[in-house]
């Protein structure tokens, strides 16, 4: 619950039903995340005339996070009935100096999305997956994660006073356990990566110890994916109802990626906005360590080869990413590009971001700007045309990456003397 | 600068110069801490017919920062002139499951400043004090710090493009040094205790090498202070332009629960709100390693003897409070009390708070929840009055404190099997 200075608005459910992203077979609205004909994921569809219906005034009179978007999304149109920490409308901030170090000319932006409640923006598709959730009846909340997602679940679950069961890599940062686990539910670490744990997340969800429990991933997955559109719209409300030429984001499953360009796609067939002149450009972002997709769009495959991630930016440490396609789809029908970046190339994106910008992101943030630079300088972006990077979240939760790189630069007695002869003036 | 979203006003100023708080001499508005008549701290006084002429709707039509209420703060009238990362409108979240675990029957709220840009309420005193320093032609900025405030100066300077110099004890935690050094200023370890880094700066401001320099918390003090006013304005119109009945609010050098007192007093004379009946009372917490504002409280003395500070709650530990004579005026004169807790209880506070709201709080929000407890217990908080606790500080910075009494409940190899041999179901 949020003080009461929020508007509230119940809004009508613009979802009609799943339907196969590969077969285009339609289901009803239920927990299935799989088409039951082709077995291809399935996804929400939405009445055309219903989003229709959403205005720019109805947004701007809703509150200040993500719910305002509800007439968009298939979740959470009574307030009362949300599991949510409120997150969204996070700060779009204008980088001219980060621009300036990369050799871009036309505007910069951040899109920063560590200032959601849990500082990722894992807030928005727990949010959208666990009030779609609670409706559906589950009474348990579960979730398979490289790190943010088991916290923002487990902190969801604890503000709403349910039970909640994470699965996790054993070998997470620390600050990422600790974090997940102070809010008290069950933290279940797996001596595998994050793919065995999606895996066993599978299989778990099955049985009848796990019918009560909804796995924000798993069985309630095509609603979870939907709160990563809430990214889209922001960044074109905040730009006053423009979409930027160019955007890069961090890929993981590819699922950001992919939603953050539905999102435009929609806002434009809705009306919403006007495409901007030559249409908007999509550009990914991996670390070396783990860059499946990126490595299809430069081989020119048709199929995503599955790899065993390595390196420091675990939180985008899928190997065998569920959205992948969909985002080499993207990408290749906007003309965009994709490249990734080695650790030390990861470590200097964080600290380039945070010198120039006052934003300290996690190693996903450190990655996306490492790869800016390098779209830049080999000219796959355009100097000339305004970008919005994506920072997904948050450096405290990952302070070992930097910890070696960064520390106090003078150490001295507490005296004037002390502090004269240590060359501080 | 932000995305254009924001609405932008340009106000008047209403502050009209420095005032002594000990005997009242007047000063111009400039870079002034102590009374050159008395050597008393000076503050900013205001003209009373300015404040009153600022509307609940024009604080309405402002954008969702602090700087909403720049109509009643002596620094960022001009939007474009602002040194600043826009903190504040930080949740006000209702905790009823804490509540109830602390036996309070009226409702209970968390104002949860951890959200702010870099996760805690010093972003509010830094953005008002830098503001006022690029205005009064400073060029550096810098601070005495237990860590916060360094963290919230050195992102505020990068931001700004502006150089940064800010001085911590030298045994501060691992997470809280990283994430300042990160930002690319200078970072000074001091051998020494709190006191001992404010003393330095004290010394350092008054030489030729630092006039250009402004420490946000010594030569440029009284606009710092002026910040944590904002607290108490969000309060208030989170609630509907109310006040709650009880505040309980950390203390380190105590101006916080000055200004949030002094908050509530202006919105009363300025007309924005109407007291609650009865008045409003307001309550402290310290740690048990520093508490000698609620020692003086306790054994009933006219002045604060200044302690050596020891325990986890580093940000909290000032051991010769600046604002503590006010502070403990604040709460005798609205017949409020103080308390203080041990470690082990800060650990339970944190835990308490994670488990029951969902927010991680660092070692200072432990503080406040035990003693929130304590208080409750002991009858010196109504259980039936309506009241708002302060967290001032985000958990992912002291890891540290929490780290070892929670972690993994379960660790299982990626299998069914395994996973129902560890009992999960």
């Amino acid at each position: 619950m949020t003080a009461t200075i929020d508007p509230v608005q119940t809004l009508a459910n613009p979802a009609r039903g799943l339907v196969c992203r590969a077969c285009g077979a339609a289901y009803p609205l239920a927990a299935q995340h799989a088409c039951y004909a082709c077995f291809g994921p399935v996804e929400v569809g939405y009445d055309a005339d219903a989003l229709r219906r959403v205005t720019r005034e109805q947004i701007a009179a809703g509150p200040d996070n993500l719910w305002r978007y509800a007439g968009l999304l298939p979740a959470g149109h009574d307030p009362a009935a949300r599991v949510t920490l409120n997150p969204g409308m996070t700060p779009l901030v204008r980088a001219d100096q980060l621009a300036a170090a990369v050799g871009l000319r036309a505007p910069l932006w951040v899109k920063d999305d560590s200032a959601n409640p849990t500082h990722s923006f894992k807030d928005r598709v727990v949010s959208v997956a666990l009030t779609a959730a609670r409706a559906l009846g589950f009474t348990r909340y579960a979730c398979a994660s490289t790190g943010n997602l088991a916290n923002s679940v487990a902190a969801h679950a604890a503000r709403a006073g349910v039970p909640s069961v994470v699965f996790i890599p054993a070998d997470l940062e620390a600050g990422k356990v600790v974090t997940t686990a102070v809010y008290g539910g069950d933290v279940v670490a797996v001596d595998g990566s994050y793919d065995d744990v999606n895996r066993l997340c599978g299989e778990l969800v099955e049985t009848d110890d796990f019918a009560d429990t909804a796995f924000v991933n798993v069985n309630v997955r095509p609603y979870y994916a939907e709160g990563s559109r809430t990214l889209g719209y922001e960044v074109a409300e905040q730009l006053g109802w423009r979409l930027p030429s160019q955007v890069l984001l961090p890929m993981a499953s590819g699922e950001l990626l992919t939603k953050v360009d539905k999102a435009f796609s929609e806002l434009v067939e809705i009306g919403l906005v006007e495409p901007p002149a030559g249409g908007w450009r999509v550009f990914g972002a991996q670390s070396a360590g783990c860059d499946p997709i990126a490595t299809a769009l430069h081989t020119g495959a048709g199929t995503i080869t599955p790899v065993r991630p390595t390196g420091i930016a675990k939180s985008l440490n899928i190997g065998d990413p569920a959205a992948g396609p969909f985002a080499l789809d993207a990408v290749r029908r906007t003309g965009g590009w994709m490249d990734s970046a080695h650790d030390e190339e990861i470590r200097e994106g964080i600290r380039l971001l945070a010198r120039t910008t006052g934003i300290f992101a996690e190693t996903a943030g450190g990655v996306t700007v490492a790869v800016l630079r390098k779209l830049v300088a080999a000219g796959r972006l355009d100097r000339d045309a305004e970008t919005v990077v994506f920072n997904t979240g948050e450096g405290l939760k990952t302070l070992d990456a930097v910890a070696e790189t960064v520390g106090p630069t003078h150490r001295v007695r507490p005296s004037l003397r002390a502090a004269r002869d240590a060359g501080l003036r």
